[in-house]
């Protein structure tokens, strides 16, 4: 499903054009030329769009980018220079043509019905001379990323808003699938926040907001079939109600963002099903027993999971499926099935019985139930794709069979499981835990936690010069999530596979005052990755170093639009090019040959 | 320094108040006792304080409380309990006495003059009852600790404002030094989110903002004597002006809380200082270096010291000093002296002279003429007392003879080299970085750091597996701080010499986006340790498991009050009191014994 191959190799035999000028978008263009640097002034008063058929979407997309654009005043905050702080850096801004002035933008849709569904074609070509602004495009989606582009191009500087010269852009994504992953399950996520990540999202290209809407710990959803499982949100504040999730599904298409809800079942299940029936649930009240490890009952507090082998509870896994199947436009449906506990079920008595009559039975008959049986309300209409966790196939607690229509989501073992399961021909999204869990390295969040005593003895030290507690340390920096080579050693026909990647931020220590500032800038690196790689077309070489001032800048903007990334250094670094470099020797990353 | 430990132990033989109300006060006072616990209602309308003479500060402090209670109307979010799910727990709410309503508030204060200073008195006893609150403390600091303790005692609950019971209290710090470190000088921190950590240090009674103000990165302060230095500040908008600094002063004066200035010398030294002239520094232009390990000038980017043998810095030195010392009130100046690099004065022809003229003389020399010709600068107040971090006595770059007069800093080796100090005689500030470095666990900044690099081979995984580049990972949490037991083994003369503790959060990855949420709460997980303990008083256990609510509880009133303390929990954890422990048995902890 990589997109475009062939294209990605014709182009990259194109001589690179020559980096000169301020202006570093990100992601970076898969083919950006400048023609010239002579800067070309944009009147932005007088811009308008030239579009043959009025579209409310690609309309509003674009007042969006002129206001953003009006309003921010850009100039960079870190530009590209070479690391000798003698040698003058060529700035690229030389003269503007005072006489040019940019009023026009002319977009050209192909397809302008295209559904924003995965798969979607997001190419856009741009061309922008003194005679104005073309934008060519398939379909809208390719429209608004040329609108990210263009915002990203515009600064102003001496006083005038300008374009650093003409200059060719044809870009494409390199894989369809590009997201992060939010959790308002363990910790409520306000729709502000929401709505935040969806505008970075579209800033940097990704396309996809994968929801985990509710966890065993806590259910914000209002529904209608079973208005009592609200009763399990944090507080009536912390409720989404179905108003809320079709403006949140309905601002994000305007954006070019789908939004890929998740019911984790039949793991991870309490909140909210508890209030519908104990009798759905099992081992719901029980400690959940990491103290003593032959009893423990769940992943972590609370326990919880759906009592599969309980006919009951399929009717009202359907009534509900039903309900936020028909809120969500989105083709793709995440249904969880991650981490079964196989203790949980000694807590219930039709699956002990189950065991019982036939000792042959395992978790995976267990789990082939669940899929028997769900598998039928799930697939709901004929575009439907279903996306779960790699533990159905993976685990001991996973199904016999398991069907290669289901896209199955890798967060175990990197490299290696997104090589055996693309093997066995599965279609994955990657967010490997070791390169792209945002929420690693901030230690343990359990309480009355021996493990963080320290004796003074200097042996008791594993919780502080270790891994600290958290399961997935150490942090995931920007640099370690872009250099992953999620398809080294892959075959063509497995990499075929690969639909995409996401970035996950899992909410334990998560809401909304820490939400943006884990999540970005660091998704910005994984969101360039998944659109023109992490290595030099031509060269192949990763361009990690390319991307530094890059996603200093991006950061930069982020922060002027009023969001909260992180900053990732001194803000010495983004004013001195390459000055926090660890190595003098610029192309020290070569020695990792190319992929 | 430790204050009244006889006091303390008299009062650990008394018998502990029963826990039985909603309300949890961090820091846990020295000494709490419900009387009863039939709810007394507060009328905040005529609610008014009697003072037998007016004072500004306690008044505009009591308004401030009073307000906070009025809009915030607190009820606890987070509320002790049993671990039990079944057994319920009685609330302490009992029937409200309607007839009761408190109107006054009776303060007394002996020594209404005491300036506020290291040492100052902050001891507060609080009595409630339905005949009014009474307040008695020695100095106007110890009231302001008394309404920090009453904001967070009075809730509101069925439609009043109410305090749970009569209750008394005794209160008094355990060290008199207990702070905050933040970093303006790698980023820029805005007076904004300064003086909001200076409210929350203010609720959570630690009483000492140091304010690392500038590094070699940047320099942020506008100064009469030498203008040009802020030239070299990251914006004209990242300044700090005299007046600027004086408000935050006088703002953390009004709060009860210390601002202790650094200005970090001669190591840290580039920004502004090569502004006045470039002859002032070593090595300020130099590669860093740390590829080349041979010719490493600095521990991270950019590079610089000051030229010690050059003896044009002094009259400089003196006049910068003078100016900022008569700009901050507090008797207490740090002067920095850590990290000096040997490597970097090969640079400098004077000091290669200086070595070369006599084969015996290394940095130690070097390190002792700066003292020799500093310390008179320094002392310009019979007040004054200075605090260096430890490198000046335990580095092989320190100086020969170091002043027992001269508080030190610890934050290498924990309890190591707290002992060493404090052995010697030193008096100490305790900041050990594996304990209460808030900035650790985060990864490493330099950038083009091939060590992020993952080949796919599993062999090149010391960046994902291990520490992830950060040099003083894990990160650090609320736990792991309160746990530390930084006066373990000591003798009581050698526990006379801590002055108190420090939580240090430097700045290479911190600005206003992520500050408060790096902090808070972890900061008052250190604010308990040093106000009342990390140990049960009467048991002399450690009390990890009975600050988890509180600390929930705490955060959640921040984050009430506007702030953006980090979420530690999912919050199912808060409304659940101990499901989320690792260990079902609630004194697990009792094994690790008493300090």
């Amino acid at each position: 499903m990589k997109f475009s191959t062939s294209t990605f190799v014709a182009l990259a035999l194109l001589p690179l054009a020559v980096i000169s000028a301020k202006v570093n978008p990100l992601p970076a263009p898969r083919s950006l030329d400048w023609l010239d640097t002579t800067a070309i002034a944009i009147d932005l008063d007088r811009l308008h769009l030239e579009l043959a058929n009025y579209n409310e979407i690609v309309h509003n997309a674009f007042d969006r980018s002129l206001n953003t654009v009006k309003s921010l005043k850009w100039t960079p905050a870190a530009v590209e220079a070479p690391i000798s702080k003698y040698q003058p850096f060529p700035t690229g801004l030389a003269k503007r043509d005072t006489n040019a002035s940019i009023e026009t933008i002319k977009v050209s849709i192909n397809d302008a019905a295209a559904d924003l569904q995965f798969g979607v074609n997001e190419t856009y070509t741009m061309a922008v001379s003194s005679g104005g602004i073309e934008i060519v495009s398939e379909t809208i989606w390719g429209t608004l990323h040329a609108f990210s582009t263009l915002q990203q191009l515009i600064i102003y500087e001496e006083g005038a808003f300008q374009i650093e010269g003409s200059v060719k852009i044809w870009d494409a994504p390199l894989y369809p699938h590009r997201g992060i992953l939010i959790d308002s399950g363990r910790n409520f996520l306000s729709l502000k926040l929401i709505l935040q990540q969806i505008d970075m999202l579209a800033l940097s290209k990704l396309n996809v907001l994968h929801w985990h809407i509710e966890d065993s710990q806590s259910w914000p959803i209002q529904l209608q079939s079973y208005p009592q499982m609200v009763k399990d949100a944090y507080s009536e504040r912390e409720q989404y109600s179905a108003q809320d999730i079709s403006y949140v599904v309905e601002y994000a298409k305007q954006r070019g963002v789908r939004v890929m809800p998740e019911i984790d079942m039949p793991g991870h299940s309490r909140a909210g099903w508890k209030q519908i029936s104990e009798d759905l649930l099992a081992c719901q009240d029980s400690w959940w027993s990491n103290d003593v490890w032959s009893e423990h009952t769940a992943v972590e507090p609370p326990p919880g999971q759906l009592d599969v082998l309980n006919e009951d509870i399929y009717p009202i896994v359907a009534n509900i499926y039903d309900e936020l199947s028909k809120l969500f436009t989105e083709n793709l449906f995440h249904v969880g099935a991650d981490e079964l506990q196989a203790n949980c079920y000694n807590f219930s008595t039709i699956l002990q019985d189950f065991f019982k009559a036939n000792a042959s039975r395992t978790m995976k008959d267990v789990s082939q139930r669940w899929l028997d049986r769900t598998l039928p309300i799930f697939y709901d209409k004929p575009e439907r794709k279903l996306v779960m966790w790699e533990d159905i196939l993976t685990t001991p607690e996973g199904a016999h069979n398991v069907s290669k229509d289901i896209i199955l989501q890798s967060w175990n073992n990197g490299i290696k499981n997104i090589d055996l399961l693309t093997g066995l021909g599965y279609d994955v999204i990657v967010s490997s835990s070791d390169h792209l869990y945002l929420d690693c390295g901030y230690g343990g969040w359990v309480t009355n936690d021996i493990r963080y005593v320290d004796d003074n003895s200097g042996t008791n030290e594993v919780f502080n010069t270790g891994l600290g507690g958290s399961w997935c340390a150490p942090y995931k920096t920007w640099q370690r999530i872009y250099d992953y080579d999620f398809t080294a050693n892959l075959t063509d026909t497995q990499k075929g596979h690969i639909l995409g990647a996401e970035a996950a931020l899992w909410s334990e220590q998560v809401d909304d005052t820490v939400l943006s500032s884990k999540i970005w800038p660091r998704a910005a690196a994984l969101a360039e990755s998944v659109w023109s790689g992490n290595r030099d077309p031509t060269t192949g070489f990763l361009r990690t170093n390319q991307l530094t001032q890059r996603i200093l800048n991006f950061r930069e903007y982020l922060v002027a639009l009023g969001y909260t990334p992180s900053p990732l250094v001194p803000k010495f670094c983004l004013q001195n090019p390459h000055g926090c470099d660890l190595y003098y020797n610029q192309t020290v990353m070569d020695q990792f040959g190319t992929n």
